[in-house]
């Protein structure tokens, strides 16, 4: 999600979100989205490949900066420690904005489409942070099963966290899904 | 993968893998794969909704086995030995046709396409395998990051073994992709 800016993209962002809460994704066409924007059709694809991608706005900037923490982790960390740190403090920042990520998050759950690129999104985020790993001397299959449990564990707490009512601290949710997570995975 | 058959879905998926690994996925179309195995194109999409879902021919029942088996697990069985064990027998299953799995793993892989489907595939298969974790009572958290790590761990196994030059056995696989899970995960 972008920040609000005067710029092309977050314009067309804000104007799909608009006209797709009023009238459902599959009832928008990009062509509404540009001119709703104040902006051409063309202006759209220089920014967006589709109209799938208008909605993941900003996630190239997300997925840098869970990447940029991950390796900037304390060479002592543990490798599930430095990923679940690099991924609470991306969630915190993004729960920040409130009811707006709320909202995406609901349109993003009312079209296969968009779940599927949501998907696609997150298993490039797993590869992304298990490159990260590696660099930091991770061995490969544990840098790509602790990327995935990450990435697993992150989904359920901003799952969590879209769901809940009232405040709740996206910090928290993580630790409670980690707790969950180690309880049936680790032998008592 | 379909056994050999003389039903039209397994000579549609033979002519897709004979045509696909002669000149590339992209290259060949629906009708081809129809002419090639004697059929109308209109009987492809009798079976398939589109090209893609002709590589998962068999994907149904694949993951049919695996709830089943979740399901007979015996009751005392903690949830994620029960999903470990379902998966690693349905991926011995797959294993033992041997090359020709290798070949289609291989084709998948070429294709971003194909690549996003079978995401797409391995998180139906996690969903349904969380749905039947809940049935044996496992409450819902546990059950939906349990069927994930279980996913990720044959992702990983499979991968393996499709990688692996000589005999390997799928169980081991599995076993030692969970060792190195636990070792990553686990307090020490």
């Amino acid at each position: 999600m972008p920040r609000w800016s005067p710029g092309a993209d977050g314009r067309l962002y804000h104007a799909a979100m608009q006209l797709i809460v009023e009238r459902g994704y599959d009832k928008v066409t990009v062509a509404e989205i540009a001119e709703h924007a104040g902006l051409k059709k063309r202006t759209f694809f220089r920014y967006y490949a589709d109209k799938r991608e208008v909605l993941f706005a900003g996630s190239a900037e997300f997925e840098h900066s869970i990447v940029e923490a991950v390796r900037a982790a304390p060479a002592t960390a543990a490798p599930l420690d430095a990923v679940i740190g690099a991924l609470a403090e991306a969630g915190t920042g993004l729960a920040s904005w409130g009811e707006p990520v709320r909202q995406r998050q609901r349109v993003i759950a009312s079209s296969p489409e968009l779940r599927e690129r949501e998907l696609f999104k997150m298993q490039a985020l797993a590869a992304s942070v298990a490159q990260a790993l590696s660099c930091r001397g991770v061995e490969g299959l544990t840098a790509t099963l602790v990327a995935q449990v990450g990435v697993t564990a992150f989904t359920s707490a901003f799952q969590q966290w879209t769901e809940a009512t009232g405040h709740q601290d996206f910090s928290t949710s993580m630790q409670n899904v980690l707790g969950h997570l180690r309880a049936a995975v680790c032998p008592h």
